[in-house]
């Protein structure tokens, strides 16, 4: 693949800036974005000169195969500034990584490496102020890709857009997670699309989430489709149990996503001495533990939600309801998190990469 | 819901034509569209005033939610247009169901009868020249929906855009196709949205297809997700099988598709007394009469295909290769099918319905 350096990138920038416009203090996740994105076109078999414009809409057209076929992928990152107001991206090569990994599963292109890291940079460096110093604060990006190439034959695109767009954030859920283990809907099937972020999988969910949400549940941990006995992930979030003083998830495979906040929160409980298990987690096992007082918590865990404690689940129309306890791993995990990601503690596994 | 008649269509005609630009002799599929699209947008809880305006791109906020979620459903159906100069729908009023059927489980807001079929024959009214006449002609039409919300909250969107392109077509595959049997890949899942005409359901094929395509087979025939034991359909089309004089289809379930040639094809069957079975069909009851010859063809049926002769199928990297037969089911629902659709012969079922 061509090699592009940051000078290279053709950069267009906002005439005024809209940041004065926004109240930090009070986001609603997703919906304010910054200055300027990032955009690279593919076609005639490569990607073109990447671009960094104004934040703006984009013209396309109505048969472009991303609204006919869904061929579509994503990332989600966060950029942190620290009290000596550097931007740090966290573990960001792997989500140059799993874009790929999505795109490839999807019959995508996948998008070179030093293309993501300088556009990356290069867009973070211009819209830096839009980072907030301050626990809790940080800027969501959100890389992308989505077929454009306006013909609507059920095959492959040759033409394809990158962008990366840019929302500051608050944490994303607020407060404690009801949750209902799924028994009749799935997410996804073995030999399918489960472990990519592909934008399909998102929309399958909104329905069996809304039914939830009649119950009182904000989100549905999903089972395997073939017996609904094992759990597996919360569709933005990876579900980690705690039976007694061990750590429970189940392992990565074609129905799960990968997650990166999951495999730091394990390396986190090896690192601090934690039993993990990761291995098939059953619904039976988690109730009899409910039951038995054993299952001390459950709790999300992904970029968006950080970490996402779990207040309660229900299963086979049967409610539990978990302790509040002190010292949980949930509240462990998330400040050993947020310390490594906001530069104020040491970073062992050279996980913060510098916006420079 | 509220009502809408044609005359409250907001129409901005074209200014000029591109018929003259097209050789309808060399089309490719899904590539060139007609003059005018129709558009309604969702937002404030109700479908707006639908429009009628020239063929264009569109203008759209990088964070609509169709690029990250994937909330978008579509249809496809044809006009044909008789020697008298009339244009005919076929089973339209099954599209219009199937497609709200299709939104609901991706949690998309239905779209009104009065407004799909008011905006559906308009169109096809101002564009009637596109429609060629003479078998194997038709336009085929893609109704569908996308989330247009600009929020990358992973929920359903509140604002939504259904449209109408038509593009003129021939046959979808030409020639007879050669398919492989999943024996790892998945379609969907038990309680997904196998079902729905969900874009995100297509991207899906893409890559196992490219798979199939590199050894020799143009489409992949999909097997159930738990046991790859059972054949379901092809992605684009349902599949039958005939042994020794019975016609042989997977029942329709959360996994596979309902389509309408489908169904169509089964009544016609019972119409002229072929004996058809709708039951589970294993791949080997398929592959031992495909041994001893009882197995005379098999076929793909669906609304761009029409029906597709298979040839060979391969599986467990066993190569089987179908006999070439006189008076083949294939051919024969092909014609009756046609005839129908063309307003060639008697339309005992009312499938016909005229666009005036």
């Amino acid at each position: 693949m061509s090699s592009i350096s940051s000078k290279e990138i053709q950069i267009e920038r906002a005439k005024t800036t809209k940041i004065d416009q926004v109240d930090f203090n009070n986001i609603d996740f997703g919906r304010i974005f910054t200055d300027h994105m990032f955009v690279c076109d593919f076609k005639d078999g490569k990607w073109q000169t990447p671009k960094i414009m104004p934040y703006q809409p984009m013209t396309i057209d109505p048969s472009a195969r991303v609204f006919h076929y869904g061929q579509a992928v994503f990332e989600g990152m966060k950029a942190y500034k620290d009290e000596a107001g550097k931007v740090w991206l966290f573990r960001p090569e792997e989500n140059h990584a799993r874009i790929n990994k999505s795109a490839a599963r999807l019959a995508i292109p996948e998008f070179p490496k030093d293309y993501f890291f300088n556009g990356l940079h290069t867009l973070l460096n211009l819209d830096k102020d839009w980072v907030k110093p301050g626990m809790g604060n940080s800027l969501y990006i959100r890389p992308f890709v989505i077929a454009t190439e306006p013909a609507i034959s059920a095959s492959p695109a040759s033409e394809y857009r990158f962008m990366i767009i840019c929302s500051p954030a608050k944490a994303y859920y607020s407060g404690k997670v009801r949750v209902l283990f799924a028994e009749k809907f799935s997410r996804s099937a073995d030999g399918g699309v489960g472990f990519a972020k592909a934008a399909g999988n998102y929309a399958a969910q909104f329905h069996p989430t809304n039914l939830a949400k009649e119950q009182g549940y904000q989100q549905v941990v999903w089972t395997d489709a073939n017996t609904h006995e094992y759990l597996e992930e919360a569709g933005t979030m990876n579900v980690f149990f705690r039976v007694n003083d061990t750590l429970i998830t189940a392992p990565t495979n074609d129905r799960i996503l990968d997650g990166i906040t999951r495999k730091s929160i394990i390396q986190l409980a090896k690192d601090n001495h934690i039993d993990v298990e990761v291995r098939r987690v059953s619904v039976k096992e988690i109730k009899d533990a409910a039951r038995n007082g054993s299952l001390k918590e459950i709790f999300g865990a992904g970029t968006a939600a950080v970490i996402s404690p779990i207040s309660a689940f229900e299963h086979a129309e049967e409610v539990f309801e978990l302790p509040n306890i002190e010292d949980s791993f949930a509240s462990i995990f998330k400040e050993k998190l947020l310390n490594i990601q906001h530069n104020l503690s040491e970073d062992l596994h050279n996980w913060r990469q510098e916006v420079k």
